[in-house]
């Protein structure tokens, strides 16, 4: 396993070399992450043209969640809250008169960046803008076996909550549930808060539950996922509670799902981001759902909740496979509610069966 | 209410012009959140020559925990997702012949900066450094109100944890039952991760829950806080499970005990940070267990839940009256656990009765 962090700095160090630096100081958690298999809160990797240096405030505790740092790196330990890692990797780049040094511009502050300068006056600072992210893009099929492992806890959560009685309880008190059904199951935690709306508050993708309770007639919107092993899913849901939906529901809810099928069948290699989201698009456009449609109908999952590739109307790109996104449209009417559905799926080839749905709850219209 | 936010922004714009900039752009969340009255994430405040403007990607939906913006700010809505707030920000005071702006540079990433410079190139851009962060060092009545709030319901979750059976329970079990308790008694979260450590888990401050089960003879730590309408408090406990404690037990638990009694009675106006942190750190050190110590025994409490002052060594500094500060002394033994207790207070002078004991939990060793 340990290999695999070797091959990525070995990527990595041949795109900032090809740009022309000596070094790079990387910064972002997720980035760090992925290059080192596992740091404490707060680490830094610095690549340098010797050895690779991983400088942590504390000593790596190797949780699940944060996984271990792979044994080839050099670990640099700080005394607890005693100096900048960023300024203290700037200090050996500096000496190691490696001339300049690649940092993630996008992830240091103004005030970090001054402070590396103060100490390593000669070194040039130049950026290593989303390398890394990059790299993150396409995902190995270990790190789909972690993503797949997600979506499986996340699904039995989410089947064991429709199991139980739903009238009368909080969008809060759910949330929790979930969280915990998601602990219970195996995750290292939940991938991201955990939206649960109902009535006029279903359909909103990132709605924070309140203690509105949930009312016989209502739509039912879940959002929630599972970390595992650091890697990070998606589902949701829309239900609606009581014998039998209104009609108004189930015209929104046909054509939302209509809409995320489009989205889905949409992801194939190559296909551009913005056609993917045009896909799920046009069709809430066409039924006049234009005003107030989310910003992006889909996003890549990995390390991060929220990484690239956004599947959006001014996105550029294409899609690679072994690519994990969400495909994930949905429609609000303001006062009344609406349908969001949600799920996470790997980018595969027609020859390998097309998109592999990792989220596999179903998207019939239950009444619960 | 709305008078107290446009009081906040007067004090901060003293400052800056003093400073000699004609504007300031706020961008960190909890000093957005201070002189704002409440925004939505990503939400930016332009201090300018004119009127306030406040910048944000989506409408506030004046959740309790994040607040409603002060009416008297005028309200930019960015479309969503589309322009970084900072950005439009510095064109708005680009546009209005400024001059000079101060920003956060211990907040705006350097790619931020630099598109702030490209859009509005004859903008001098400064420093406002941590001149919010000290404003928000003294709270005001309302604040502490909620506080006081956010520590009552801290309480209620813990007793009745105590209440319930504990042995054979994992760490992750108690630490999200306590985040349910929370939410059921009022609180809009938890104020930071709530931490349950048992065995030789006991006693490190920010221990992530396991699925190791609490075990007679064990000692068990919880560290946890509720998130009131924005504000932070923290309380920690040690425990031991079974009838009744080794003679270990009580030796550290009497020493943890008295540090941390030592550090509550330093709590007067005027007394040096490093004084606090030494009245209880010293008992720990007599007793040799000055290696493994925490680089603080506490820190202040607001908007965030790790805010100045630090109550450390080397930290720089005297208290003020109506400055909430925790006091979190702790001792683990490597191996074996350890103890911490740690409440959150108000530093008031000796006439209004000295320190005013937020989390009142007994302190007593209880044997559960």
């Amino acid at each position: 396993m340990s290999e695999v962090y070797a091959v990525r700095r070995g990527l990595l160090r041949d795109r900032f070399a090809a740009a022309g630096h000596a070094a790079a100081l990387v910064s972002r958690p997720a980035n760090v992450r992925y290059l080192a298999g596992g740091a404490p809160p707060g680490a830094v990797l610095l690549l340098g043209p010797g050895e690779d240096v991983l400088l942590c405030g504390r000593a790596p505790a190797g949780e699940p969640a944060r996984g271990r740092p792979d044994e080839q790196l050099k670990l640099h330990l700080l005394p607890e809250n005693d100096g900048d890692p960023v300024v203290v990797a700037a200090g050996l780049a500096g000496g190691m008169d490696t001339g300049s040094l690649a940092v993630e511009e996008h992830d240091l502050t103004v005030a970090r960046h001054r402070a590396m300068s103060a100490v390593a006056p000669r070194l040039r600072l130049g950026d290593l803008g989303s390398t890394v992210e990059q790299l993150r893009l396409v995902k190995d099929e270990e790190e789909i076996a972690c993503l797949r492992i997600a979506a499986e806890i996340t699904d039995q959560a989410l089947g064991e909550l429709l199991e139980s009685i739903l009238v009368g309880r909080t969008e809060r008190h759910l949330a929790l549930e979930l969280e915990r059904r998601l602990v219970d199951h195996g995750a290292d935690g939940p991938a991201f808060a955990t939206s649960v709306g109902t009535g006029h508050h279903s359909g909103l993708g990132r709605h924070r539950p309140t203690d509105r309770r949930v009312e016989e007639g209502d739509f039912l919107s879940v959002r929630l996922g599972a970390n595992y092993h650091g890697y990070r899913c998606e589902i949701g849901r829309t239900f609606v509670i009581g014998t039998s939906p209104a009609d108004w529901q189930i015209e929104l809810y046909d054509l939302v799902f209509a809409a995320q099928r489009a989205g889905r069948e949409a992801l194939v290699p190559g296909a551009a981001y913005r056609d993917v989201d045009r896909a799920a698009r046009h069709l809430l456009d066409s039924a006049g759902h234009s005003e107030g449609l989310p910003p992006s109908t889909g996003h890549g999952v990995g390390l991060e909740i929220d990484e690239d590739p956004q599947l959006a109307p001014e996105a550029m790109g294409k899609l690679d496979a072994c690519v994990p996104v969400t495909v994930e449209p949905g429609v609000h009417l303001p006062g009344r509610g609406g349908v969001r559905i949600d799920d996470t799926l790997v980018v595969r080839p027609e020859a390998d069966g097309g998109p592999e749905l990792l989220t596999i709850t179903t998207k019939e219209l239950l009444a619960l």
